[in-house]
């Protein structure tokens, strides 16, 4: 075990199980498991909005990739949603209690308690993505920047001459590099009044982003949107303001989650391989849990191009 | 406390304590959590398979509601999702491990090896919804059969004359009741040809089904979907098939989930209040925590009446 210093003493197992002993036994398998001061379980901390979550296929992806790894060693999933700073709070005092043996960590922001709680308690830990200012834990994550800076590239190889962006999440790593990526791509182009900027990557965020965009320039005839949620709100709010997609404006988004196949026409978008991140994140606690380093690693995106723009 | 024998006995408390003083002290809170015989968590036990989770929003409201009661008792809400046997067994060795005091079990199957498991073990629990079959424990749920009565009343009532249904997961109760509450409705005009059945409440069981019940009888008129997200497919069908909706094609669904706004036009369906389920289970459990009984509660459900029937 690699850091030794947070199981308890050999004198200290020895005195409880004689207490044990000496009584009799303790019905509660809790206490076996305090005596070799293992859980099974790990920790899933998303940091979401509980009334929002289900709408972002991406975390449901990273649950099935965390699960299938941590399954096979023999590990309880368990997924701790954080939505305030109540929450933040609650979750670090359950791991500092020891339920869980490690944890991944999702969607979080640059100021957060937990990250700081996790370095403190020296739990074994990944970020999925890799937010700027936490403590320096192992992480799996994409390269949000490039991919937005490439897709918006192709957007503009078809011809469109005014693009404005639906920006989201901008309190995150992941929405931070996609405008930064959007404002690379554009170069002298950029246009500050044609990005919109909302809180979460929601379909509600692309239909009112898109109404406002095209109230600011009703020109506009292309749109990067930060996520396949907010293209699919952006969309709807093209078609209920009669422009075609993609012939009057292009439209492309971000992740290639179930929402991409379901729009019409199909969303043109980056695919981020979501269940891969889950599982890496995953293999980066269990290999911290044996002992080894858990060395940080960017997968790869592909551009999906379909027929939206 | 209600479930005495399921604590540790006094002697063997101080036993412990002694133990924990000669030695100096444990690092791990999990030892007086031992002591104390409490983890202050509640496991939320979801029957749904990781990859379709997400697109189901009651889940969300669920969670929500019943965080919002645990929360405020100070209880952290632990997700534990079963999607194989493999889960159920790995679950159920974590139940037992004493890592929560209580269980919220939501979209259980009649036949669910949690549930016994639960029921085993003398956890305080409760389900949202009241699957046959399964133990004796309080439920908050909502009568699924009348309200799918009610709403392919209505439906009927706009003098459709072929009308069918696609039912889902018809291993729960919610299945089971949905279609039962059709039948009922139909009466003689009740034809079997005209429902298609898929195994689980999503978009493409939607999509395939309507496809399925136009090739059937292409004079489909009116359509009850087991759920929110299956109307959203079906209408995508209909919409390429060429069909109006609601003037060739009367659809109405089931829940008034966040499917049921972004559908266009938007969706006639039935409103559970699936946050309240949330918490009137939460609720329960927390009563029988204080050694109270939990009394099975059935919540009211409201029809929605939009543009699409």
């Amino acid at each position: 075990m690699v850091n030794g210093e947070k199981y308890v003493s050999e004198e200290a197992r020895q005195a409880v199980e004689e207490a044990i002993a000496q009584v009799g036994y303790v019905r509660n398998s809790a206490a076996r498991n305090l005596v070799k001061q293992e859980s099974r379980a790990i920790g899933l901390i998303i940091h979401e909005p509980h009334s929002l979550l289900f709408e972002d296929p991406n975390i449901g992806s990273i649950l099935l990739g965390a699960n299938e790894v941590l399954s096979k060693a023999d590990y309880q999933l368990v997924s701790l949603i954080i939505d305030s700073d109540r929450d933040s709070r609650r979750v670090a005092d359950y791991l500092r209690g020891g339920l869980v043996d490690g944890a991944v960590i999702i969607s979080a922001r640059a100021s957060d308690p937990i990250a700081a709680a996790v370095a403190e308690i020296g739990l074994p830990a990944a970020f999925v993505g890799h937010p700027d200012g936490t403590p320096d834990l192992p992480y799996a994550a994409i390269n949000n920047e490039e991919a937005a800076r490439n897709i918006t590239g192709r957007l503009l190889g078809t011809g469109r001459q005014r693009v404005g962006m639906i920006a989201s999440a901008l309190d995150r790593d992941s929405g931070q590099d996609r405008l930064a990526g959007f404002r690379a791509a554009m170069g002298g182009k950029f246009d500050p009044a044609l990005v919109v900027e909302y809180p979460l990557y929601t379909y509600a965020a692309g239909l009112e982003g898109m109404q406002e965009l095209l109230r600011r320039e009703p020109a506009i005839d292309g749109v990067f949107a930060a996520s396949d949620a907010v293209a699919a709100g952006a969309m709807t709010a093209l078609q209920e303001a009669g422009r075609r997609v993609p012939e009057d404006v292009g439209i492309v988004g971000f992740d290639d989650s179930s929402w991409a196949l379901r729009c019409r026409p199909q969303l043109s978008t980056v695919r981020q391989p979501a269940d891969l991140l889950g599982s890496t994140a995953a293999e980066l606690v269990l290999a911290q849990l044996n002992g080894l380093p858990g060395t940080p690693r960017v997968l790869d995106t592909t551009i999906m191009w379909r027929g939206s723009a």
